[in-house]
């Protein structure tokens, strides 16, 4: 016991097997690889491998094994929903040699979730309850699958299977709020990170202002952490214990001095967080007009909690029509400026702020294709425009030809534009 | 020479291995894997891995090794870059025992590449122009590193590794142009696919109602396809050729016999979709009243080309007093029902009609959480109603306590509501 114990405090490697014929057949991309990946690199583990198996019994054992052989910890995900073709827990207790057996309070959970949803359990949904004994049960926070701990011995190397759902929904959580903890207490290296995040500069731009910097640094060090549509730097520093002295905070500043502009967050809020927080702090409230992004930037504020705090309402104006009738923008505006024009963006942020009745209104007004582009303005093309008491300020965005991307950055620029005037 | 022939004409297995250090931290989520998978799926070919591993020599050859043992053919991708870093040229010549050599028609189309971009080749570029003797070198129309097929035999086992970039606009076109032509005048076997989408069936009824055509169809055969907040089965059937009697369509019907009421979609339309399809149809209008998804049902509509073909606008009502004064609803109504109730969702709905003059108007109010629940109307509790030109409809959601799953799934069962008018 006391040499496990010992051996567990020296994990250091992970790896993580993606079980599910969807995977395989590429009718879902594996983001839960990639999301599992962040967080054991956050934790301080090595990953060398990463796999990919169907729900095949054989092909998922021989996975399990060689992935026990190599690694200290294997994170498996999919493959214990209730159907026939689940089979991650029976195969990993087959392949530490446990039995299966009925978990009474994960059986208790499945029957009071399945009682909250007014739903009735079907039969194979207890199958769900039969876990390794013994184990860890991890219980599901956002369904009905609970995961497992399961430690044994392979060859004399001492192994965990960590075993999470698939839906990247109840994955994150188990993961967060049981394996992470688990995972700390586990190993020596400790990682202190913080988290840069900017807008308005491309991800190679901020790179070559801050190479010397992710070149030269050792502890702490500084590289780029990609992330859709922004962009973001990780300062990283590795430490013994949680007492030692933080030398982030010079880096840091090295950093600011470069691309302090362009950063709103050191953290790890997202942009509608930083916003919704300002408001909050402020006591101010906000609303949107939104053409083409189609209500997705509220979406993103509303996203998170507390956003009834800081929001009164949108309008999404897709419609001219509806411009004019509830935005107030005029006809004659429409017909001389277009739809969309920094006149337009500033008029339906006016006329938001008012119909709305409050602080901040932010508008967002453009074309995001696939069909409706001119030479003059072409798809991609999108007016920002906010209202507030600060005054009013407008920008013009101009960013290739995706639809899905021009819509979500031109939501975080709209967000950005009102925090801009918030910290002024 | 002709045994190989014949081997090759026989090719029935692939499996794919991507290579990057930045998979393994999670940085790039693997869009690579699913895009090949659906590729290699519809070619007809099986695939039973997937293999993530990063830019080291001895890890990478031994995932080769271990590929090229079970699989016909084995697609890498990534590693052919300029740099040091970039082993998978090299790997793969040393694992099929073959020597690197330059060459000439890949040299020149680098040179030439560089010429057009106006840019000078450095010393590290050339290496890309290494290629194994023998081998098919793949032409790379988007970037400098070429491709290559290379065949060798492992343990007496015929097999191909057929290397591609990483970068996916350049792995994505040579994969069309050079290796789907390859693939196809080797592979016999071709699959059909018929994919079935349902709302308001949860994955293990559908699959207790359907459980003896999952168990006993051989050709073709019926399979759950995971998708979050909804359900999808896949009716998949093998042909020999593009002419075999399509035999998709009895399978269907007995899909239908058991659970036609569920069914929205027999193809790859989302819901969003389905619904712009069945109002551009009518030639009708719609508009969305929001509260608790907060713009997301309209977001979701707007993700898709046309859809200001039949949305003129939505308002969000995040605010009590935005239901009162922009959609009518009375504060009595609000003080005696409260927000969250049928009473308010209706006028929510008859308010949004009103005001942006549509044909359909669906309005959506309930709990997101995480505060803001009661004992009566716990969080998770949303009221969905519609009306439209054949009457109203309403509908009670309760559905457990994750906010981001209650706003997605609120908003496909508002659109769903919409639909089912429609078609009735």
């Amino acid at each position: 016991m006391n040499q496990q114990e010992t051996k567990n405090a020296g994990v250091t490697s992970a790896e993580i097997i993606c079980v599910g014929t969807e995977l395989l057949l590429g009718q879902i991309v594996n983001t839960n690889a990639s999301w599992l990946a962040r967080s054991l690199s956050l934790l301080g583990l090595h990953s060398y491998y990463q796999t990919v198996v169907g729900d095949n019994r054989q092909r998922l054992a021989a996975c399990i094994r060689q992935a026990a052989a190599r690694s200290d910890i294997v994170i498996l995900t999919g493959g214990l929903g209730p159907t026939q073709d689940d089979l991650t827990m029976a195969v990993a207790a087959q392949v530490a040699g446990l039995p299966l057996r009925l978990h009474e309070p994960s059986r208790s959970a499945i029957a009071g979730y399945f009682e909250r949803m007014g739903r009735q359990a079907t039969d194979n949904n207890w199958k769900q309850a039969q876990l390794p004994d013994p184990c860890i049960a991890l219980p599901n926070n956002n369904g009905t699958a609970p995961g497992a701990i399961i430690a044994y011995i392979q060859d004399g190397h001492p192994c965990h299977l960590i075993l999470l759902p698939g839906p990247p929904s109840e994955m994150q959580l188990m993961f967060d709020e049981s394996v992470v903890p688990w995972i700390s207490s586990r190993t020596r290296a400790r990682l202190r990170h913080v988290f840069v995040r900017m807008i308005g500069i491309g991800e190679s731009s901020a790179e070559t202002a801050l190479l010397d910097l992710i070149n030269q640094q050792q502890n702490p060090t500084l590289a780029p952490y990609a992330s859709e549509g922004e962009v973001v730097f990780r300062i990283t520093q590795a430490v013994r214990s949680e007492d030692e002295e933080d030398r982030t905070a010079g880096l840091l500043e090295a950093v600011r001095q470069r691309v302090g502009s362009f950063i709103y967050e050191v953290g790890t809020r997202t942009m509608p967080e930083v916003l919704r927080d300002l408001l909050i702090e402020r006591g101010q409230t906000i609303s949107y007009a939104e053409s083409c992004t189609g209500g997705l930037a509220t979406a993103q504020l509303t996203d998170y909690p507390d956003a009834s705090r800081v929001l009164r309402g949108s309008i999404v104006a897709y419609d001219n029509d509806v411009k004019t009738r509830q935005l107030g923008v005029s006809t004659a505006l429409l017909q001389q400026e277009g739809a969309v024009s920094e006149a337009c963006a500033l008029a339906m942020a006016r006329g938001c702020r008012k119909l709305f009745a409050t602080d901040w209104a932010v508008a967002i007004t453009g074309i995001a294709g696939p069909g409706g582009g001119t030479a003059q303005k072409p798809v991609g093309t999108v007016w920002l425009a906010v209202s507030g008491p600060q005054g009013e300020e407008t920008q013009l965005l101009q960013q290739g030809r995706n639809r899905a991307r021009i819509r979500k950055v031109a939501a975080l620029n709209a967000h950005n534009l009102v925090r801009r005037q918030l910290v002024r």
